[in-house]
């Protein structure tokens, strides 16, 4: 069938206008945030009702069309790109908050509402949703349960995963399971749920989730601590976790608080100097919370793990320590940066981290390497910023071998090749690295009784 | 092969004396807590090692040899009665804690370690293993994690599932895999760990766990109240869920409360009777945490929702209020009951429950029903007790339908026919009350992608 026919049954499918096919459009919903593949989508698809999604994935398997799901795409993996002809399906017009259940602390929501929007309706109903990152103002929930999205709370609060209390999956075979039912307890065979989270829509749609709301945290306190070595931020995680429940425990180098100075809009969090800063996180409920903190910075220093720190006492200062972490990111993409999301248990992070310091230290001196990440969870963010003298095409060839050292490395201490950014098409080719040929067969009958035809996003996690 | 041929060959797999085939031990192997099923095992092994665990997983599948997972056979489903031939796989010798991690606070576990042995090692390194229930004694971990074992704590804690890190797996085709390596972020596909919780040992065994543990909690102090009818119970629960973070929201009847009292070894709340009561627990971490609970204690009193109630002030008192709830299991096992584990959203549970007291009324009046359980999280414990005027015959033949009754009832709840128990044998005939026929073809699918020649405790979830 030619493509105008094929784009002419789609039509039929869902409302009039909402089939894409403009240069823009196809531009713009072909790909996400990374920039390695050149979008090339058929077409692009909204549907607005589950019952439209049940009949792209039907007319998708007659067809043999490839299916690619969009939510915000603000995704690192190119799990969301569409170079090879695939119809994009978009859920911005499945965007509402369906319902809200007291009760349970539970709202229904369609798989296209933004993550801010879900966080915006919690403190409305003096709730919270705890998973929280960057992107927040742009991705969306689908997305976010695609990738088992985690961010700057997961210490407390753990990954989208643990706040999904029900779904609704269109599978690749078109069958429209209701998951989990919303349940606490229910123990009525294998939780199918949970291979959803984090299959990349590799097995099929989430078009509807249940999402739990915790109650909201109360008087959340920073600490920004100046550590004397790497080695030191572990001893110091410890004595905080004995004493408090942290609600998060972050970490960046000295190279990453100096570009963060650089842009003259963020206040130094004290004057001495330290290789590197550990920043957490906790509700001071009471005087004697903040006590107890107080009294853990002290021992800390007396230790000589700490040189120096600040609490904040205002919201004001809080948002303030929080830039010092949050602003670097967006701050370093100035420098092209390499980047890697990686993870080790917590107990493996020193040594990791060294070994990769040494490594590229030894082969490219004139290197600018950026640590930052979520240290209390295992999982650093790898910036590698390119040097002025290289130009771009130079040091992304010699980052590729720079890639094959992290992951050689990831392989020694057990760990992910990706952490929560996902596989995609980015990470594919290493994923050997992290799981066992066996695993990965096993991965493939299971995508293969949802998904017999290979239509739902083929070529990620996996190669075609 | 003649059942002395194949045992012949099994002994060759493990060490000397590690082959059982005695009347007692076929007997005590060859059951769970259930009564159902008449054990008849071919024999019991006991694998002391992981390669003897996959040397008995491959001959199985030469010579076609069933195979029953057996952990502490505390089970309530049959899930792990071997009643037709099988080999029951007997983890009793690998039963040690193997190491700890105290950045990570995981602990790596053998199959056999029983759950309060988990319990007490936390204890020991100042941490807390926080899944607890009435067979903690002698329940394993390679059970818990195959039935998903959730218990009194789940309202703070969550079910099993949350504390495992990382699961060593011998599927049902002999393959070893290390799911998830203890990471807490680790987004690298499917997440097959999640599959072999709550599988009931059909997918393959588990031979080795890490656990994560959490800080100990301070100064744990229970309430028990006095409801005014049982839609009282939920405002309570929402009030305190407001101002707490409750470790604990239990509830049972006037009726289970008799029964307790009639043991005359544990103390009354108090005077004023009740027809519903609520047992909940904080940590009362400050003298603040406590006033807060008495002040929206008092807040119930004034709405009319509570009649009367109890704060423990010690860890004597805090023991005797948790006995009333604890007891009331093995209390009521005197009158042969029928009973019944389900569950349903929480807001659902009033209507959900008076729907069950009505129909059972109706027809079987003089019925006593004995409810409790863990309200906060939706999973009711339905408890007949025999009339002294039937037999048991008679009475098992009238429960049979009000069995179809309560599932038909749970169906329209959209609840869980089974919320902590499992399926095992006693359920899986009514598993379409809660899961849909195109759910179950998958979840055969996925059954058939680990276990091809169908070796792994068949007939437990699906029948044969």
């Amino acid at each position: 069938m030619t493509d105008v026919a094929l784009i002419e049954q789609l039509k039929a499918l869902v409302e009039p206008g909402k089939v894409l096919t403009d240069a823009d459009s196809l531009n713009a919903y072909g790909k996400d945030w990374t920039k390695h593949f050149a979008p090339a989508p058929l077409a692009i698809v909204f549907p607005k009702t589950i019952e439209q999604v049940q009949a792209i994935v039907r007319w998708a398997n007659e067809q043999k069309v490839a299916l690619v799901p969009s939510g915000g795409r603000t995704g690192l993996s190119a799990a969301a790109v569409a170079a090879n002809g695939e119809v994009v399906v978009a859920f911005d017009y499945m965007n509402q908050v369906l319902s809200f259940n007291e009760f349970d602390r539970t709202a229904v929501c369609q798989p296209g509402v933004v993550t801010k929007q879900l966080q915006l309706f919690a403190e409305e109903k003096g709730l919270y949703y705890p998973v929280d990152f960057a992107s927040a103002g742009s991705s969306q929930i689908g997305g976010n349960i695609g990738t088992n999205a985690g961010g700057i709370k997961v210490i407390r609060y753990g990954m989208t995963r643990n706040w999904v209390a029900g779904l609704k999956v269109v599978t690749g075979k078109g069958d429209l399971l209701e998951l989990n039912k919303d349940l606490i307890k229910n123990a009525t065979g294998y939780d199918l749920r949970q291979l959803f989270i984090g299959a990349e829509g590799t097995l099929g749609f989430v078009v509807e989730a249940t999402m739990r709301l915790d109650r909201a945290p109360q008087n959340l306190t920073a600490m920004v601590l100046g550590a004397a070595d790497f080695d030191s931020i572990m001893p110091v995680l410890h004595a905080f976790q004995n004493k408090l429940d942290l609600t998060a425990f972050e970490f960046f180098s000295d190279k990453a608080l100096a570009k963060i100075m650089g842009r003259g809009d963020v206040p130094a969090p004290f004057e001495t100097e330290c290789p590197f800063y550990a920043l957490l996180e906790f509700e001071a409920t009471t005087e004697e919370v903040a006590e107890a903190a107080l009294a853990t910075f002290e021992q800390c220093v007396e230790q000589g793990w700490v040189l120096d720190g600040v609490m904040s006492q205002s919201e004001q200062q809080l948002q303030n320590l929080w830039k010092l972490r949050e602003y670097i990111s967006e701050t370093i993409s100035h420098w092209t940066p390499y980047k890697n999301d990686i993870s080790v248990t917590v107990a493996n992070v020193p040594a990791f981290l060294h070994d990769i310091d040494a490594i590229v230290g030894e082969h490219y001196p004139d290197f600018e390497i950026v640590w930052f990440g979520h240290i209390g969870d295992g999982n650093l963010h790898l910036n590698i910023l390119k040097p002025e003298n290289l130009s771009k095409d130079e040091f992304f060839a010699k980052c590729a071998t720079v890639n094959k050292w992290v992951f050689e490395i990831v392989q020694k201490y057990n760990g992910s090749i990706s952490a929560e950014h996902g596989v995609g098409m980015t990470k594919r080719d290493y994923l050997t690295y992290s799981r066992s040929e066996a695993e990965i067969a096993y991965m493939k009958a299971i995508k293969a009784a949802f998904d017999p035809n290979g239509i739902m996003n083929p070529g990620k996690i996996f190669a075609l």
